[in-house]
């Protein structure tokens, strides 16, 4: 078996892996696609991810589907077969705010490819994966797994809707346009914003904002005066969605929300502090509230994909085998050409002429 | 008619003002006692408040209260002779943040002693002052009127408690102990919160914290290890509630405060950005939001200080004729020595032997 | 200038009224189209409405659209020849219910067509309204005022969806396929439910439900099974939306909906008690929660309207000249052929060749 | 070891159990106290409760507290000798409710003493009581294992006043004194409520409440007219918790509360439809919300009652050694001389001069 392992800062290779038996309540995942999320591209560049360095080789990856391969004691919801698509959070569902349902904060959480633990929870880019029976859910036979390895990411914008409060007939902004950005948007107009704006420094991921249907967009970079317009008389938007983790991507938020609306921040922003004019926010009685990860949006991200409510399939932009996983990581890495980049571990799991546009239910 | 005008930074005068005829709908007011805010210090030291600078002569002052010395036409339910407080926030009712029940952001609001508009709106630091007749909130004869010029900031309180949710068995710390700070704590305590803990950076105002009933207080300046403490995995407290205006404050409730938490910024921050660890919001998903004065939480601070659920007594901590308003904003000032200080423009109205400390109802 | 008055029970009749002037701060409104209500019809029907039986002649009808004709002094926002709907709400903007944002539970409500007050407030099927300036919502020259009609009953809807809450992934279910009912299903599916059940014990309005894109249609009279088994296991749904007013319906919710959920009720129950299952409410921690008009979501629902979000054509199923009034109602009240009949009062205001459907933005 | 067992209506008998030894991750608990509840009596006295009837030997009892005898394997937090008050809530912890912080709505429950499973959960008035070590809640040495044994009611109370909302300053009403109202009544004080008034119709557990800190008492039966006017222009309380069970009381909140308040329905209703004027719930947007049990408020609730901050030692009204438990169930039921009736297990565990009424911190 092999898996695509990180070794140090830009230091990524396939190694060999030795087999596995599935334990009590686990299962062996055969791995078909992962996708490259900016976690794992932090992991790559710079070996970290803000505070959490990699100290050991660790398998990257979390955005991943396939096929169980093998099952363990106990596991009854799951036969070798099923497609699935995988939750990368395993949380400890003891702790209190498992119990409170916030498993997101879990304090024993191991979420895969992640060195926030020590030794590293293992990652999803490899071609067996080893997790809970209920990390897993199933998806239909004649569904896409590259489809299915957007669960994760889907399931992020999810949450952060929900963090967002009732969005129906709100005007939203959504900061920055990557792959989760993106999903932010489609998950706005969903929920029924009467206007959803996307803003980048680029133009390419705004293109595609407009075709999954933005109202609008804008090159914050280029032409800061659409955003200047919108900001006056103390902002236009009802929420904003920072998913660009740039300090002044927040701080143009800020303005462009208007007195008593919210903001989401779900994009990673650099360690430290990060400045920001709270005196606005006191003043106006702004909400800024961080969105991190995902709970029980996971399997409904799973459910609306397969019932072809959310089109994601504009978003992926490329695919990689597992041999060329540093290109794939490069590709990642650019932001002119690459939204989301898929890691075809084991592509052939993928049935001949799936549907990457399911129509939504009739 | 006399008034505390300022003219500009630390010309702060007593002037003659011309009497007033109520206009319909309004009332006059003959005003008992006034007490000095933040703000109200922040005009005399500086002459500005935040972006809002004094470009005329202003009567300061917005927490007031006296009796009612005429009525104008279709004014029905006050008469002269009624003793009132009075509410600072003449909001215009029309505006879709007033008729969204948040009109503490209303678009047209006229608040007391404010340089927010221009022309400014006159203050309460007057031996006159003309307001709608729905400012006005009647307190019993027996009332003290000292007290019930607390109303206003003891409705910032309580809005902001409403900002932090239901704190009922919460663990809750309130950084500032300045007279809003403190009525943070009572509030808290009131709310039902299993722990209230109060920092500051002197020690005086922290022994009043202890008095009105905190269940720790903290020297941040002189005991920060025990600060340090409570910070340890991930924070300690579920609601922060911010009241000092001091970025460094607020820096340290994002560790104190655990994950999922909430902190309330009330406090009035410095002008342009403050930096604070929001990754740490992010991963974390604190909640931040802003409490900006007060809505309906005035009627309920008058009925509850009437009531005597909460005493405030203990942060009056002394008065100065009108003549005297310098030295009332000099001592006002120094926070080794004061908390809240009243200016007494017409103290001939607090009737005699009025119960500083009424008792809850039995 | 005519009016359809109700002098009693099934005694609707069209009347001359006397020209008006606007009163300052009001606009005189000619009426183009009027659509009939449930409320209207049991006025029609039964005299009376709940409570509120009609004891002097009335002018009938509460959604409206037309053109201003005439505006009183101090008006700034309106012109004659503009075109609005007019909102029926015209709360007192100063009592505690308004100024908490709730104006729908207004104190000194006046409402278009309603004989809860003494004397009555006239009603819109009349070809001259006068209506408060704030009550009237432009909207554009090539908008059908047809369209526009329909701006009051989805404001009803809307509102009741913000009562159920964030409906993003929710399984929903609405009982009653009269014209309320499918705004519901409306608004459920714009809000992004995932799944959107609509009921009924008719056919007909069940067909138009499936045509707006209800996931699906039960008959509660013919196929109760399909009901049985969606109850199964302490129930299928959500939220469940009541819109029918029939106490079965309501009941059968307690089943459908999961422990957990929520019930919002819009539909007017008949008077006095209705009996439900209120022991299951209390051991699956239901919410019953009643929904009544709307408040900021009638601007929305223009908004909406406007912008093409919601296509509310297909509910329109009849109009009729003023003059055949009566025979309107008759057929408004057959649900086996209609689902909203609108009056044309004043027909000619709309232009030729507008859109019937417009397009969302795009 | 000996056990309280009910093997049908009426017929409670003291029976040998043998002796059990802990398995993996469960405790032995010596139960020093239970208390009787409301359910416990509705067993005893009709062999059933609600849709739940006693169809095998069952021992009663489920608010219990003692001593740790013995540990199962992996048992961590808890060594013998360890005084804990037990949840006799046992969730899985895994279900889509626990995850989502609803474990009272456990798809898999098992609650201490309840038919509602076969084979039966059996109870807590036994010597001997093996639980999940998560389902234990230490106390402090000096901490009265009495007071340990009302953290379960108390903790119903806290969940019903979070069920409630924000009650800081709010108008509030308890229908039915009894142990469970008593403690709400002590929960909304606790709170902050404005007032609390407590209804009964009985006037033994009305000056309980009073005793209790109420702020008004009704008894509903001899003086209705005090509530008439409590109900006159739509309702006085803003909240209303109705904790007797009788829908009588229920309809009576429909009148008392305001519009737009809330009513929590915490009592145990009799099965079948209970009649209730649901079209004034529509047109006043009241909200009727279920409570059931307890979530992380058990471990609120023992903090709670260890630091004092709670008094319910007058809510205990008499005491009866196991083999009096008929005796006991006797009493309990008897409204008018009893309140909380706990029955002494093994009552030697309780340390002499146990502080019963624990001051709060200071």
């Amino acid at each position: 078996m092999r898996a695509a392992v990180l070794f140090g800062k830009q230091d990524l290779r396939i190694e060999s892996v030795s087999a596995m038996s599935p334990e009590p309540g686990e299962v062996i995942v055969r791995v078909a696609y992962g996708g490259i999320c900016g976690s794992d591209l932090s992991y790559f560049h710079k070996g970290r991810v803000g505070d959490f360095a990699v100290r050991e080789p660790m398998v990257l990856g979390h955005e991943v589907a396939g096929t169980i391969t093998a099952v363990g004691g106990g596991v009854t919801s799951l036969r070798p077969g099923a497609r699935v698509a995988v939750n990368p959070s395993r949380a400890c569902l003891r702790c209190d705010y498992c119990r409170a349902g916030r498993s997101n904060l879990c304090r024993s959480m191991r979420f895969l490819g992640s060195a926030a633990v020590s030794p590293h929870v293992q990652g999803g880019f490899t071609e067996q994966l080893m997790v809970r029976e209920d990390q897993c859910v199933q998806v239909p036979d004649h569904f896409s797994l590259r489809l299915a390895s957007c669960a994760e990411p889907l399931s992020v914008a999810l949450h952060a809707a929900h963090q967002g409060g009732d969005l129906l007939g709100k005007k939203v902004i959504v900061s920055g346009a990557g792959p989760i950005g993106l999903m932010c948007v489609l998950t706005a107009i969903k929920a029924g914003a009467s206007e959803v704006h996307s803003t980048d420094i680029l133009d390419a991921p705004l293109i595609t904002a407009r075709a999954l249907g933005a109202t609008a967009v804008h090159n914050a970079a280029t032409k800061a005066n659409a955003l200047e317009v919108l900001a006056e008389g103390k902002g236009y938007f009802d929420v904003g969605f920072e998913a660009s983790g740039a300090p002044q991507a927040l701080v143009s938020l800020f303005r462009l929300v208007r007195p008593g609306g919210r903001i989401v921040q779900l994009g990673m922003l650099p360690g430290g502090d990060t400045s920001v004019p709270l005196n606005v926010l006191q003043s106006q009685e702004l909400e800024l509230v961080g969105s991190f990860r995902a709970t029980a949006d996971f399997d409904r991200a799973v459910h609306a994909l397969v019932s072809g409510q959310f089109d994601v399939a504009p978003i992926l932009t490329g695919e990689f085998p597992l041999d060329c996983a540093v290109e794939a990581f490069q590709m990642a890495g650019d932001r002119t050409r690459a939204l989301k980049v898929l890691i075809a571990v084991s592509p052939g799991l993928e049935r001949q002429g799936v549907d990457m546009n399911p129509r939504p239910d009739s």
